[in-house]
């Protein structure tokens, strides 16, 4: 394979100091949950306690000010105006209120492609048993062949029973970043609603909501915004802003998604006052910086694996589809030395102390490697010379 | 007015100390978000550093066993298996999980209580709007006749179109323990599923939910537990557990409450962790003796109210249907000399450094003082003292 060499990022100066992370082992799944800054969590604590001193002042009078700076910072991040904007506890959340407050009719159809995340998936089902809908995956065959066959799939795919197009901005098991903005487009010029998963784009991508023009769009902010665990958020285009409620109903229905949103019941609004924390964290490094940092550390690591002859590649080799991550294709003779992915994830910690995720997509076999500002070369090293190690043995 | 002298109880060596209450303030609104210890806090923090360390083994491989001991010692507790328990946000969302999984049809009735708690009205209009169901409020007037009396009232309010019961536990603007155990028989007798809504119910008096008997159950953690905010659950009855589902729905749809409860997405697990260390925490003191200094407390403090001539009685005077909140009527007067409850419960704050919620419903002005481990019987005074002085101002 001629391709031209790829040179690991300069590392930004600090960034791989001050995680919570355990360093003994060599973390390469930021992806799936994130990992925290120490001042990060120091300042959830420090939210925490400042509202237990007085909870009815704080808490109760005074909810709507504590949540105005971070959801004024994470607008201007994500394109889009606080109003517009609910926090929630992940993107799990942020699906249900949608799926929830359709009026949903039998046979209406929802359309994603076959990269769906599994949760969501269920969540479908959900409907399906509920409400008598139909759920349509697009198939979406490896090795990917070019972004624009993608939309091309999804508009093939709509009909006039077509209620809702759900896909992710980017995938999890395979880590494409998929033509969001196409999408939209394609599913508008025939009336469609458009709901995008980005449950791993916050920070990981740049993009401007408003601009997009999803119907509905949620993020995770626990992880490439480097927030505390229970911080998401629910967007709303103009259009759908009125119809749009909370999957919890509080004392604001019908008040409009910023007062709504902003009262799901008793709830540790601590560690959302920490996204203004975790933005600023960033921002000291900066945003586009580590957005860059990331996403070269990701793309030389892709070109190591694949070079290692360990690893197919599943996303144009260009890097056009990939952001902070990076998901390749085990060949068939892993299969032979492993019972399952688990086990084989499972070897790859006890031999090589590597923390990377094994998963299986269709009968494929994939293992993802995320680029977060704490990771460094050797670790993906780490990674190919335990891969090897196993290769041997077998 | 001729009754016994109550006394204050003996306070409990030590429960006045180590909150993360700001003093400067007296709080005697432990009800509405609850207070909590520093041990719990510091116990919550710890179990979150703990996750961020080795998010995917603690998190994605380990969180049903970081579970375990909390959902066993909350179901001691409250009498419940801890498969047919789920945790949840709070209340709000055990009451979302169980309405939006109901396959309503138009012309569906639910009944409940004119003291039905704000929020949980709103939550029954999005039912409504969504799917023409009807909300049936029994009235129940001021002040209480009796026990029997409520549950004459639910009962005579049943119809053939009476889908599901909801009733509080303890009503929250007026603090009352309902006959939640009569009302589920009278309710079972006409085939009619019963959600109790005991947001305020656990830690303030003791129950036995597979003995109560209704078909769900859900109640915060974070009031009378003494648990960190996001600490609630949900129950459900071995005949309802099959079709409970959360309000967010995850990766293990249909694979029961235990599992699909126990991951609802991405969260801070570690809050829920610090339930263990909350019920330890009350039951270092004697669980049974905590309940019992807050109710002794709440009953002398409800007597001197009531002896001051500020407040009304709206409870049977013998405390048998009052916890650790008691609430009263304020008079005519008190109208003309604030434009709202709102202007009135400032008042008490800015004049005597009380923080106290005064309530409207259905006309009546409503003052509730709730009674926890920190409160001492000169703070209910200086709320009677700063009455006084307001009355004498005007």
């Amino acid at each position: 394979m001629s391709h031209p060499t790829i040179h690991p990022p300069e590392p930004l100066p600090g960034t791989d100091q001050g995680w919570l992370l355990d360093p003994s082992v060599v973390f390469l799944n930021h992806g799936s949950f994130g990992s925290l800054p120490v001042a990060v969590a120091e300042a959830a604590e420090r939210h925490r306690r400042f509202i237990e001193a007085q909870p009815i002042a704080r808490l109760g009078r005074g909810a709507a000010d504590l949540l105005r700076a971070p959801k004024e910072a994470l607008g201007r991040m994500i394109g889009a105006p606080p109003e517009r904007i609910g926090l929630v506890e992940n993107a799990t959340a942020g699906i249900a209120s949608v799926l929830r407050n359709i009026a949903w009719q039998p046979g209406d159809e929802v359309v994603t492609t076959g990269h769906v995340y599994g949760a969501v998936r269920q969540a479908l089902f959900r409907e399906r048993d509920l409400h008598g809908i139909t759920l349509r995956e697009v198939p979406v065959p490896l090795p990917i062949r070019s972004s624009d066959d993608i939309v091309a799939r999804v508009a093939a795919a709509l009909t006039t029973r077509t209620r809702l197009v759900l896909v992710d901005h980017i995938t999890s098991p395979t880590a494409l970043v998929l033509p969001v903005k196409l999408i939209v487009k394609a599913c508008h010029e025939h009336g469609i609603a458009v709901m995008i998963d980005g449950a791993h784009a916050p920070g990981m991508v740049p993009f401007n909501l408003d601009e997009l023009g999803a119907d509905w769009y949620t993020g995770n902010l626990h992880k490439w915004v480097y927030a505390p665990k229970g911080c998401a958020f629910l967007y709303a285009s103009s259009k759908r802003a009125g119809e749009t409620h909370p999957a919890s109903i509080s004392h604001h229905y019908g008040a409009g998604m910023d007062q709504e949103f902003g009262w799901q019941g008793t709830r540790d609004v601590g560690a959302w006052m920490a996204i203004t924390d975790a933005i600023a964290w960033v921002d000291a490094f900066g945003a586009r910086a580590v957005i860059e940092h990331n996403r070269q550390l990701a793309a030389w690591a892709h070109q190591r694996m694949v070079d290692s002859g360990c690893f197919e590649p599943i996303s144009p080799m260009d890097g056009s589809m990939r952001g902070s991550m990076a998901a390749c294709r085990l060949d068939a003779r892993w299969r032979t030395r492993f019972e399952s992915v688990e086990a084989l994830q499972a070897a790859l910690l006890s031999e090589g102390s590597v923390e990377v995720p094994c998963m299986e997509l269709h009968g494929d076999w994939l293992l993802r490697v995320s680029a977060a500002p704490h990771n460094r070369p050797w670790q993906y090293e780490r990674l190919i010379d335990t891969m090897r190690a196993l290769d041997r043995r077998a």
